[in-house]
């Protein structure tokens, strides 16, 4: 009988599903914006009941509780979304479908998914995008403690030029989201990100605050290379500006273990897919782990 | 046979030897100030000869070379400390001592220390004195990736009050060992860390900058605890004005996993004794492994 895994990427704007079959090959996908937790979960569990799948990777964007012995195990908690508050989404999925599924958050799964398409066993997966977040792998095993990464909402030095601005994070204003998101350069512009001129001074702006995240990963774990997905980082030399930044800031401190090319670096995974990869490869951990 | 375990903490100013029985009680110390390479690292050899241990555990103040796979594993690195660099402080013992040595650095010492002393299992150590470092242990392992971690030379922002102080770090200048370590209270002031009275602003200057580097080791690593060592520690009311700096930047965007004033706190070792403590669980450790 084949097997087949499923993949959820659960973002705050959209979800994307995704099967694949026993050699990790997308065979289908479905895409969806992200309305009410009823709506959008019972759409997903409408799904997997028609496609059958014998274990599912969850990414999901957070925080989220990954304390199985916690009675919130499973919960999308303090979100500041609309209406996804302390929302059960691993307990609705598995009492609908009764299958194993492997909870992680959505860069988590997007370093797990790096990870196995490079081999590269201590990375770091950042993603610039609607906000910002951060998942750490350490000898192949997530980094994370009691709980997941939130590198997203890490404290970083203001840049001198915009000191005034004062960030658009809900919680903490000049965070590292609410100074470097997508949606800050809107709100300091006045202009959709996407509009805004390459040689516009915003990006040398942004790709500071960007190697700052860059260096802070660097200094606590040490990875063998930081990898830059999301959005932003779809703007054509977003990513030499941030290197760019990080070594006249790390300023030989320490030797890096390859150029800094190498060493700080898009995507491997085509299309977006690191998240969707890396949960078919956790379906398949918890699926031949049962 | 009675079993004997070592300890070095070897530290930039000071190098601490020790001999404890095997039930890690201490038996035997040594301190003396750290001068060259040459005169310190035979004062060390001497010692251990004539007082023989069964294995080594060795925290040693940064950058070093910890991947056993290289060349200059071994080596304390790139040290600002003047004759330091490039230097082979492991080779050097084993080759007069011929015992096991378990080479990391200070901070992970007093890491391991304070885990073995509290059983916390995730726990970040962070010592703020002459210079800033961090160890970090997710599950009793060291987190430290190819390397290890330098968390002391983190980015975080800068207070709007002292803009124009440009910080001492001698390779980023403001990084947080710049802004907050003992010695930038004298290059700003003028006056002696310990003679700064207690109700200057200084003190709430300092503890937003390390109360920065709790939540950046929060939002990375998720532990079940920060402790807080060294000099600067000692000043009675800073680890409250940390905490509720903390309280405040954190803003219930996640949950703690207890108080905070469990949450971030002294160490739990007396006598400044964490690192050495844990030198001897790692000798310990390499012993019986062999």
């Amino acid at each position: 009988m084949s097997v087949y895994y499923g993949s959820i990427e659960a973002g705050g704007t959209k979800f994307v599903l995704a099967i694949a079959d026993e050699h990790f090959n997308i065979i289908k996908k479905f895409k969806f914006a992200t309305t009410t937790p009823q709506e959008t979960i019972s759409k997903t569990i409408k799904y997997f009941k028609e496609n059958r799948v014998s274990a599912i990777g969850l990414g999901s964007f957070g925080p989220i509780d990954l304390n199985l012995s916690s009675k919130t195990y499973g919960y999308i908690t303090s979100t500041p979304k609309v209406g996804w508050k302390n929302i059960n989404l691993v307990g609705q999925l598995k009492e609908a479908l009764d299958i194993p599924i492997y909870f992680t958050t959505d860069v988590n799964a997007s370093a797990y998914g790096e990870m196995k398409n490079t081999g590269i066993k201590n990375l770091v997966y950042l993603t610039i995008g609607t906000g910002i977040g951060g998942g750490a792998i350490q000898n192949g095993y997530f980094i994370g403690g009691i709980g997941h990464s939130e590198m997203g909402h890490q404290r970083i030095n203001r840049h001198r030029d915009v000191l005034t601005f004062e960030g658009i994070c809900p919680f903490h204003g000049d965070c590292l989201e609410g100074v470097a998101a997508g949606p800050s350069l809107e709100a300091r512009t006045g202009i959709l990100g996407e509009k805004i001129s390459s040689d516009d001074p915003i990006w040398d702006i942004l790709s500071y605050y960007i190697a700052q995240a860059a260096i802070n990963a660097t200094l606590t774990l040490a990875p063998e290379c930081i990898i830059l997905g999301g959005g932003v980082m779809e703007k054509p030399n977003m990513i030499s500006l941030i290197q760019k930044q990080f070594i006249s800031m790390l300023n030989n401190y320490i030797d890096l273990p390859c150029s800094v090319e190498k060493y700080i670096r898009l995507p491997t995974v085509k299309e977006n897919g690191s998240a969707t990869l890396g949960n078919f490869y956790l379906a398949y951990s918890l699926f031949t782990k049962e």
